[in-house]
């Protein structure tokens, strides 16, 4: 099932998606829904990004083909940072580039896991039931301000601007991660095209795991790490992450505010 | 004024609190209250943590007594991480040892900061306007995780357990920082005693810089860095964070769950 946000009217809404068509719902994914009947096609949808997470965790070196190609070894534990709820944005949403000087700015395609229930200290078996599902996420990063002080490096700084954590289009409840590949294309352009089978830690290792550094909580977002393919974009570039399952993820650097 | 959160019979309130009274109000300190007449006694109160912000920030290097004890050179601007705002605790709350095997965790008394109304990209004359008030904290750290993996130092995990961001008692609208200090004290011994004239970016500064980073919201923390003094908790501890004009947070490390 694919879940999105969306407008109906002038609310924001639940809805799922089902060959083309949006149908919205009364209630949430975690919490219990009824269907509506409300539909309209894909075309004319009003995208929302997902409500605001409590937390935002993101993956540092969780492939192998990255790792390798920089020099890095594998990590013994997942390696982790934040990036600011307010850095979120949705399917369609400007990533505004920030104020002042922050140097470069680069895309990360990754796969985005959404977690449905609470989980604290839980073991890998039992992920799958705290896990709604998974989404695309770009992963926008300041590289050259992440290690601008030398004595610090700026991880949640040059990953939190707003806008900074584009997430979508939809959850998908029924992905598998084994067999998918995140491609990553800039104006059209494939950039990233990597397996997600490479991660050291795969999505239920890494909430088992993290679930046991913090209480994750329903809504909560885990941004697997990225591997090869990372350049700077330029304003104006539009960068879309695509996951066969799931769909793609648009979203224009530079387009204006913040949705 | 010196607001405070608390339990009124089953009811989680907004509270003030003068003269060793605490008043119950209607409403909450950012949008309006209306004082409600039901008073009891300090010594009574039932402490609640503080609502939960969207982000606790906290700084690193921004003293100069322990940049010199450090070798630390002037930062050119903040540096800052996230804490999980599942880390929050109140006065009172026990700090939860974390499971595992994370090493020795020590404590970090102080002056926290509490965002009144939202802040984007402000100029320092104008944060004051944007700060509800000022707080106590003890930003607890897992000193040995911090730098477990010699790739990647771990601030926001080794910051980010249930209950490493202990925020209280209250907070004060009134207060200056200015010939202020903070004083940590572990089982009545003081560990800590540090003037907040010693800052390399005092909190109005750090407002206006941050709001440029990331949109600061009402509730959301900053914590402005520890200076000398910090030593390991051992398991029973109880840690005491006094600033004068605020009043005295109290915890004990590893007195039970998280609140």
């Amino acid at each position: 099932m694919k879940w999105l946000r969306c407008m109906d009217g002038d609310v924001e809404t639940w809805a799922i998606l089902e060959d083309d068509v949006v149908e919205t719902v009364d209630g949430t994914p975690c919490d219990g829904h009824a269907r509506t009947g409300r539909r309209h096609a894909l075309a004319g949808t009003r995208w929302r990004p997902l409500p605001r997470p409590s937390k935002i965790l993101a993956l540092w070196n969780n492939f192998g083909a990255a790792a390798a190609k920089n020099g890095w070894s594998r990590p013994a534990e997942p390696l982790w940072f934040l990036k600011a709820p307010s850095s979120l944005a949705g399917h369609g949403d400007p990533i505004p580039v920030p104020a002042g000087d922050v140097g470069r700015v680069a895309y990360e395609g990754e796969l985005a896991i959404v977690i449905g229930r609470r989980a604290r200290a839980i073991d890998a078996s039992e992920a799958a039931a705290h896990v709604l599902g998974y989404a695309c996420a770009n992963d926008v990063t300041a590289i050259e301000l992440l290690g601008r002080d030398p004595s610090f490096p700026q991880w949640c700084r040059a990953k939190g601007f707003d806008g900074f954590g584009a997430v979508g289009p939809v959850v998908e409840t029924a992905f598998d991660p084994a067999g998918a590949s995140v491609r990553t294309s800039v104006d059209g352009r494939v950039r990233q095209d990597y397996p997600l089978s490479d991660m050291f830690f795969p999505p239920h290792e890494l909430v088992a795991r993290l679930s046991r550094d913090v209480t994750l909580e329903p809504g909560d977002v885990i941004l697997c790490g990225t591997s090869v393919g990372v350049l700077p974009m330029k304003p104006g570039a539009r960068v879309e992450v695509t996951i066969d399952g799931i769909g793609t993820l648009s979203n224009v650097y530079g387009g204006g505010a913040a949705g």
